[in-house]
C-alpha cells in the first residue's frame, strides 16, 4: 500500500513535527527508564494523545540507525538498503556522491600474512587517547596517499580504530572482495574483482590494492597500527526524496552527523543547530516547512553506556523544552523512536518503539503517562514503523479517500 | 491466506449474520458518539462478546464505500477494484451488465471552449432544488439521446449537477481520454483513444464525443448547465461471488441502492426491504440463506453532515431493534463498520472500525460498552478488515484444519 498512498497525498498548509528521542524504549530496574522519569510535561500531552508500538523491521529484529531511520520515515529498509560504508561516510560526516564509493577501514595489526588483531588493540596504550591516535594516523595516510589513478581519495578519522575512506572518481565498483578476514589470527584476504569479467570492479580492485600497498608502508614503522583492513564497499543509494513521495517540504534539526546525512540522503534541508539550540532553530524555521524532523541523541548515547539513570535524565531534559514545543501548535505531533535502546542491554534492541500521537484527529486514550506498557495498550496498536509517514499524513489531512 | 482459506471451507447449516452501521466509528467531544449512545441492548451483548478493531485498507487510508465493502467481505480491495463511472451507477441503483460502459457525469458552464464551471453552480438558483433540476436536465438529455450507432445510451440523474450514464452495447472500452479539465477555467480536453490502435477505444471515443455534441444542442439554452464532463469509464469487474469462495448462499438487507448493487455485485440475493422494515425481513428470510448482511445508512450519514447527536440517536435507534435479533439466533453474529465517518470530520476517514464478535466460540472480553477505546484493547486486536470473512467462517465451524 506504500506505493498507492503516493498518489492519495494532497499538499495543503498543515504542519507536522516528528520527534524522536533516539533508542527511548528501554527495559525496567523494576520501572523502565520512561517510567522513571519525572515528566509532567509529557504526561500532560500523553492524556490527549493516541498511544502504540513501533516494529522497525520485523518482530525479533535489532535495527541499525539507518534501518531504522529508513522505516520511521517509511522507507521500506528491505527495499531501500545504506550500504556500511556509506552509513559510516555519513556517521563522520562526509558529504558523499552517487559515484563515490564509500569504505570501512579498521587499523589492524599484522605480523607477516596474518592479522593477529583485527583491531589493533583498539589503539589504546598510546600517550594519547584512542581517538586522537586515529586522527593522527588518517592525517599521515592522506597527507601521503592524495590519490591513486586519477581517483581522489578521501580518509577520514571515526571512533578507536576505524576510519572511513572514499574513492572519488569515475568507473568504481564494490563488487570486490574485502580483505578483512573477519577473525582474529587469519591470513589477510586478497582484494579482487568478485567477477573477473567485472572491468570496473577489476580496476577498483586494483585501487583498493594499491592503497592497502601505499598504506601498508606509510605505517611501516607502527608496531601496532601497522596494516589497514576494508569492508562494506557501497555506493549511496538513489533513494526517492520525502518532496517526491511525500509532496513535504521537509526540514532536519539534528546534531550528530549520521543523522543529517540520513536526512540528506531523503532531500532533507539540514538546518544548521547546536546541541540546546534545537527548539530555538525549529522555533526560527517553523514557518519555512511542513515537516520537521527533529532529533535528540542523548536517550540513546545513556542507554548506549548502561547508564539508566543517565537516561532517566535525559528524557526528564526533553520534557523540560516541550512546552515550548507545543506553543509552536503543530497540526500534527509525534514523539516516538527510531529504535528502543535498554540500559540494561547496553545497546540497541529489537523491543518496538513507544509511540505518541497528538492531532484534533487523534483518539485521546487517556493514558496518564507515556510509556512501553501504556503504549502497548494504546488505540494504535503494534504496527509497523514504516506505517508512521501515512499516519502522520492522515492526521494532517494530506490523504485523499481510497477507492470509489 | 485468504485464498488458501477457499480450500478449508466446508458447508454446514450454520448461520452468519454480519451488520453493518455504515461509518460507525467516531471522535470524541468528550465522548465518541459511541460512547455517548445509550446502548443497554448493545451493552448487554458487548459484555458476552469479543472486541477488535478493523483496518479497512491500511493505516492512514481513508476508504470509499466500495473498497470499505470489499474489504470487509473478504475481498482485498487492491486486486478486485471497482472503477468510479460503476460506483456511481450503482448508486444511483441501476442495474449493469458486464459489458456496459458507466460513466459519471456532471453538468458544466462551457464559455466557447473554457470550461469556466466544472459544476455548473451545482445546479443552484433555479426555482426548482438542485436535484429537482438535475432530474429536468437528465429527462431532457434521455428523450432526446436515446442511442448512438446502435448502442444504448442510459441517462440517470445522481446528486445536485451529477449524474450517469451507462452505454450499453458491444465492443465498448473504457480506455478512452476523459474530456474533464479536472480544474475550472482550462479548455475542455479532447475524447480520443489513449491507444490509436485500438479500434474498440476509437469506436467508444467516437460514441462519446457524438453523444457530448448531443448533450450541448440539447443543453445550449441553459446559461450554467451547458455542457456535460464525463469521467470515470468502467465496466463493473468480474469478481468470484460469495457462493464460489466461501460456499455460502448469502443474502442483502439494505435500502440505499450503492450497498444493494456492491452486494450483487458478488452475487447475494438483494431481498426487497425498507427503511425501518429491515429486521421484519431478516425474519421473513431467517431460513433461508446461511449469511446475511444487514446494513443501516444513518450512522454514516449524520457523520457526513456533521450531525454528532443525530449520529448517537441513530446509533440508539439501532440499539432498539438489537433484541428482536438476538432473538433469531444467529449462530455467528458481528457488528461492525465498513469505514469510520466521525462527525467532527464530516467524512470518511481512516480510523480503524469498531468489531464486535459473538458466537459459542468466542472469548467474551467482557467490556461493558461497544466503544472504539474498549474495542482498541479488545482480545481481537487490530487487524485488517478483509480478515473478517475468515473469522466469521471459523467461528460458524465452517473452517477445516489446515496442514498435517
Amino acid at each position: 500500500m506504500n506505493k498507492r498512498i503516493e498518489e492519495l497525498i494532497i499538499k495543503n498548509s498543515k504542519k507536522i513535527l516528528l520527534v524522536v528521542l533516539d533508542g527511548l524504549g528501554g527495559l525496567p530496574l523494576g520501572k523502565t527508564e520512561l517510567e522513571s522519569a519525572h515528566t509532567p510535561n509529557l504526561d500532560f500531552l500523553t492524556k490527549r494523545s493516541s498511544l502504540g508500538l513501533t516494529i522497525p523491521i520485523d518482530y525479533g529484529i535489532t535495527p541499525g540507525s539507518g534501518s531504522a531511520h529508513l522505516a520511521l520515515f517509511g522507507y521500506d529498509p528491505s527495499q531501500y538498503e545504506i550500504g556500511r560504508g556509506v552509513m559510516e561516510a555519513l556517521g563522520v560526516g562526509l558529504d558523499i556522491g552517487y559515484e563515490d564509493l564509500c569504505i570501512r577501514a579498521n587499523f589492524a595489526t599484522k605480523e607477516k600474512d596474518i592479522i593477529t588483531d583485527r583491531r589493533a588493540k583498539r589503539l589504546k596504550g598510546y600517550n594519547v587517547s584512542p581517538d586522537e591516535k586515529n586522527r593522527e594516523l588518517c592525517k599521515k595516510l592522506q597527507k601521503e596517499i592524495k590519490e591513486i589513478k586519477k581517483v581522489k581519495v578521501i580518509i577520514e578519522p571515526g571512533k578507536e580504530h576505524r576510519f572511513v575512506i572514499v574513492l572519488r572518481g569515475e568507473n568504481l565498483s564494490p563488487e570486490v572482495e574485502e580483505n578483512d578476514p573477519l577473525k582474529d589470527n587469519l591470513p589477510v584476504k586478497e582484494i579482487k574483482a568478485k567477477d573477473k569479467d567485472n572491468k570496473e570492479a577489476k580496476f577498483t580492485a586494483f585501487l583498493l590494492k594499491e592503497l592497502v600497498r601505499k598504506a601498508e608502508e606509510v605505517l611501516k614503522k607502527e608496531n601496532k597500527a601497522n596494516y589497514i583492513l576494508l569492508r562494506g564497499y557501497s555506493k549511496k543509494p538513489k533513494i526517492p526524496s520525502f518532496l517526491e513521495r511525500f509532496k513535504l517540504n521537509p526540514a532536519c534539526i539534528a546534531v550528530y552527523p549520521m543523522y543529517k546525512g540520513i536526512a540528506k540522503l531523503l532531500g532533507m534541508e539540514v538546518l544548521a543547530t547546536e546541541e540546546g539550540k534545537e527548539v530555538e532553530t525549529l522555533k526560527e524555521n517553523r514557518d519555512k516547512f511542513d515537516f520537521f524532523y527533529l532529533h535528540f541523541k542523548e536517550t540513546d548515547m545513556r542507554g548506549e553506556d548502561g547508564d539508566f539513570s543517565g537516561k532517566v535524565k535525559a528524557i526528564e531534559k526533553f520534557d523540560k523544552i516541550l512546552p515550548e514545543i507545543l506553543k509552536m501548535e503543530f497540526d500534527v505531533l509525534s514523539i516516538t523512536s527510531d529504535h528502543s535502546t535498554p540500559s540494561l542491554l547496553k545497546s540497541h534492541s529489537w523491543h518496538p518503539n513507544p509511540f505518541l500521537l497528538f492531532s484534533p484527529f487523534t483518539l485521546p486514550d487517556g493514558f496518564r503517562k507515556f510509556t512501553e506498557r501504556n503504549c502497548a495498550k494504546g488505540s494504535l496498536g503494534i504496527f509497523p514503523a514504516t506505517k508512521v509517514m501515512p499516519l502522520l499524513l492522515a492526521h494532517s489531512l494530506k490523504l485523499k479517500k481510497f477507492g470509489a
